[in-house]
């Protein structure tokens, strides 16, 4: 199966390498980067091209530009791994309606587009007879999509409730650890590599309430949107709070929760017992779905991480070579 | 698609009355109980044959074997929900052979035949052209095996650890939380319906033993057996032995463990660190998967119970209709 990749970030390069370094039928034939593009329809040399931009900054040839690789290169899935912009959805959803117009498979790890503009680009999808998947938007390395696909196929989904966001989680943890203050913990996260210099995303619960609007439409078939969430972030909190938390054998965790019956779609910070499925220390991520049949299902595992969001992508591309016999 | 359906104990009732109750495009053509069975391949009437065993204790035509329901009845997969006899495999073993000799689908929660003779029943399925899928043998509604061939695909599986047995899970639990002791536990674990008459099987690690046999046999293509598994329980365990764990802020739990790079199979009482994700109260199951890519993914949920293992077998079967267009 041909694979073009667009966007040569953490996670970009993360694709590129697990698919030069494994043997899964799969071969890049086009690449792009913000700055430049490379196409081949017999397979580019994926260590070459990150090498020249580790050297030069851009991966090919200035002047083939993205849309150039999207629209002209030789393939059957894109991987749009490009940067997210949660407020426009642009680039990156022109990019996928390009691909989806070509009747090209689509994987995608960006949340601006699947958040914006799900039904649309669903809808684009559906009617061209090929994949939209988007693993990788939410909870990283989690395989929640093929979860809800296949492992609970034939449940009903009553209720989700996620740690969505690591950086808050990690605050969290710290302030209740070394009753630090939020000011404390935040300056300990940057220090990790944990939090943005602008950390307004992640600790208001944007970032979270996001991710809850990509699994609440892809679980319910909904069209809500960024502000039908009802948000709190952790920005607030006091180790007083966290204290009094601790003190009933509890602790206090950022959960982003979808409760359809009872009109709940939201992510604030909620008082949960210590021995909950949902606490745990540091960055992981995690969520329960509470079905008809199974009951509460928690997966837990990395939010992040270039490798970590590389296979959810894979296993992405990999469902697609299997259910299309990897063909456009 | 059509299903016959073999046992009618807590499983299968579960799976008759989801049937049933669920518009999956799955229609039940075969019955059987260990007295009697019922055919019509136009689909049985459910309730009724169930009120009918409610009543007179076997579901339909005393003279009607389950061996002549599985090469008699007009189905598609047979779904094999009999008692699990852990030391022969039978009856059951057998029944699936019959099932996959007439070239159908086997859907089974029968840890025996899975544990006993996977690689021949896996080679006939194969071979036949059709599936045999187990996802209920190991930890009830936890979507392991999905997990394993679709959300973690193209990972490389390192190791895997588990809580595997609910009931030693309850036990532990209930010595750390109230200091009780092994006997006091058990004693409780009994009246809440979550230990056996005999508890051997579950507190001596053998229930776990199997589990971890069919999941390193799925993920390894290994064919280890019970025999292979260095294998203790918990019911040597003393309060003084947690207590000692809890004042490092830690606890013990019956681990599951399967590391190939170290040579380990082994089911054991393990000092583990509280907030641990594989450390939870109560009978839930656990599953931690350690990968290449993904890093770890821990699956947390209900090991047992009616309409819980019947999420699994649902699972199952609605992957092959989508995999197979329902036909055997």
């Amino acid at each position: 199966m041909k694979i073009a990749l667009i966007g040569l970030g953490s996670v970009g390069r993360g694709v590129a390498e697990m698919i030069a370094r494994k043997d899964l039928g799969l071969t890049i034939t086009g690449l792009a980067d913000s700055k430049s593009g490379a196409m081949d329809p017999k397979g580019l040399d994926i260590p070459a091209l990150l090498l020249n931009k580790k050297k030069t900054g851009s991966c090919g040839d200035p002047k083939l530009s993205t849309m150039e690789v999207i629209t002209g290169a030789d393939y059957d899935a894109l991987v749009e791994v490009s940067p997210t912009n949660a407020i426009t959805g642009e680039p990156a959803t022109g990019y996928i309606r390009a691909a989806l117009a070509r009747k090209k498979h689509v994987v995608t790890s960006n949340k601006g587009p699947l958040s914006l503009a799900y039904k649309e680009l669903m809808a684009m999808a559906h009617k061209n007879g090929v994949a939209l998947r988007y693993e990788a938007t939410v909870a990283g390395a989690i395989p929640i999509m093929h979860t809800l696909e296949h492992g609970l196929a034939g449940n009903e989904i009553l209720a989700l409730y996620g740690v969505l966001n690591g950086t808050c989680n990690y605050i969290l943890t710290r302030m209740a650890a070394e009753g630090l203050t939020y000011e404390q913990a935040l300056m300990e996260a940057r220090e990790m590599g944990y939090a943005e210099a602008d950390p307004s995303y992640d600790v208001k619960g944007i970032d979270a309430a996001i991710k809850l609007v990509i699994l609440a439409n892809t679980i319910w078939g909904t069209d809500v949107r960024l502000k039908d969430v009802d948000c709190t972030g952790i920005d607030l909190l006091t180790p007083d709070a966290l204290r009094l938390a601790e003190d009933e054998g509890c602790t206090i965790r950022l959960i982003a929760e979808a409760i359809p019956r009872k009109h709940i779609l939201r992510v604030s910070p909620r008082i949960i017992e210590k021995n909950h499925p949902l606490v745990f220390d540091g960055t992981l991520n995690a969520l329960t779905l509470e079905t008809d049949m199974a009951k509460e299902i928690t997966l837990i595992g990395r939010g992040a991480g270039s490798i970590e969001t590389a296979s959810a992508i894979l296993g992405d591309l990999l469902y697609i070579r299997d259910r299309y016999d990897g063909r456009a």
